[in-house]
């Protein structure tokens, strides 16, 4: 039987990592030939969380085979997937995000739930079909939704999510609180960060009406610390504006301890950001308080100031 | 609480019809308020079914009020739904076609399984939630399945769909060959249709690759009846083509009885009929052994043709 490739998005966080190692778990425990892969380098956060479980990293890929039967987890949006992904056979699709730029030949499993994060599916799905969640798998689903969720606190996390999250945490044996403040913080270490690091180590593309914008976030424990290298990351910001002729780029540095955002706006329709939030840039850079959620406060605030 | 509006895609057809209901029925049952609606005239196969279980039929719309929560029930592809579909608020999608041309901007719950009918989908979504389907409500979502899947002969049909149909027949208290038997000829009744009615009656328009195609199909006991009209139809089929600049028109006629289809072609693209199937069209006509299926047999083969 042909094997099944399952991953996530580009520029892979804790849930796109997990969620594609954990339902590779459950479809191999149904019988199935799956095995999770990932588009790109294992961010630390991601990485405490396999070593704190000891679960190795799925292999890197850079495309998939013409032909392959591949399972999409969190996210749809192709330009967020491989890149030759039009030459693959999607047969299943597990997210949370919205849909966009998506489209497939023949019918197929599409699953897509409005909750904080694909693991949270994943963990229903144990449950439907009547298969226990391994422990270091319940550990992997729990730091993909401490990841999406910022600990709970982002207004994406639905109640579906802290259910989840503690049965899960009660699985993998850990304490909720403290093994996630810890992970987050392995993930918010910025220390080695080159500002090229920085604007691409989690960063996503989008199509906004006819715009093309791009919008990066990373996770802070001191803000201000970032952005002493403002004029570096401007440079390699620009670079990417023109290589991709972005109309907007939007660089989020998100304060995990108090739950706000310091965003550095560039691009032709940098002036998008001041009137969906209205707020004005200064030195091209603005405080959003409490936006915390690329998917809830940021992309469609901005796809609404390009759309309307 | 506003109420959300359930409906299917244009020119309804059973499948349609009775998961918007059936699928109204379960929401209200779990305490929100939704009302299932439709963007067309019932067929009579519909209404057959609606008579013999004595269910009203949904309201008729032309538009979606701006800003209202809509669910989508057997349609995807906004060309297929409500005109200013953009306009609502897409909260769910429950079908079984393939995904295109589709976005939202916010997450949504998104359901599609490849099964044969969204009827197979809701029936699983009532025992998901633990709420005994109505007898009535079982009798429209045998209905949908028996429609869908020509009384289960159809390759679009899988094993969940058959079990499904069994199940809700004893639920319904029909016989389900007897029952599906005499509905299927209701709809196949086309002894007042005029040569418009027949070319739109069940007419679906696709994107392919840069291509605008429709498709129309019709189910009939005697094949040859329909095309006694022959130039009548190709005068609405040309007028439909240049007022939607199609590129092809595909009208399909279905024997019921023997499972094939004798189809007809018109437009620039007329060809690609011919290159996909194997076929000569002769008369514009090619005869089309085992096809029935729109989805599994005509709108992928075609798509593979306008996209290689």
């Amino acid at each position: 039987m042909a094997k099944t490739v399952i991953f996530g998005h580009k520029n892979p966080d804790t849930d796109t990592i997990c969620s594609a190692l954990v339902y590779a778990d459950l479809k191999n425990k149904l019988g199935e030939t799956a095995e999770a892969a990932r588009l790109g380098e294992i961010n630390k956060e991601t990485l405490y969380a396999l070593d704190y479980f000891q679960v190795e990293a799925p292999q890197l890929i850079s495309k998939v085979e013409e032909g392959t039967d591949v399972i999409l987890v969190d996210h749809n949006e192709f330009q967020q997937s491989a890149e030759n992904i039009q030459d693959a056979k999607i047969v299943e699709v597990i997210d949370h995000h919205r849909v966009m730029n998506f489209e497939t030949k023949e019918p197929l499993y599409f699953r897509a739930e409005p909750v904080g994060c694909t693991a949270t599916i994943i963990n229903k799905m144990y449950k439907e079909n009547g298969i226990e969640v391994p422990k270091e798998m319940a550990g992997l689903l729990l730091s993909a939704i401490i990841s999406d969720s910022l600990l709970l606190k982002s207004p994406t996390c639905t109640k579906q999510d802290v259910d989840a999250a503690h049965e899960l945490a009660s699985i993998a044996g850990v304490n909720l609180e403290e093994y996630g403040l810890a992970m987050l913080q392995a993930g918010a270490d910025l220390s080695d960060k080159t500002a090229l690091d920085l604007v691409t180590m989690d960063a996503k593309e989008f199509a906004m009406g006819d715009a093309k914008v791009e919008v990066a976030q990373v996770n802070a424990v001191d803000v201000s610390k970032v952005y002493e290298n403002q004029a570096d990351i401007e440079i390699e910001i620009e670079r990417i504006i023109s290589v991709k002729g972005l109309d907007l780029f939007l660089f989020v540095v998100t304060d995990i301890l108090n739950n706000n955002s310091e965003v550095l706006a560039l691009g032709t329709s940098a002036s998008k950001v001041e009137s969906g939030y209205g707020v004005t840039l200064e030195n091209n850079r603005a405080f959003l308080e409490g936006v915390v959620s690329r998917k809830k406060q940021i992309v469609n605030v901005l796809t609404e100031e390009f759309t309307k």
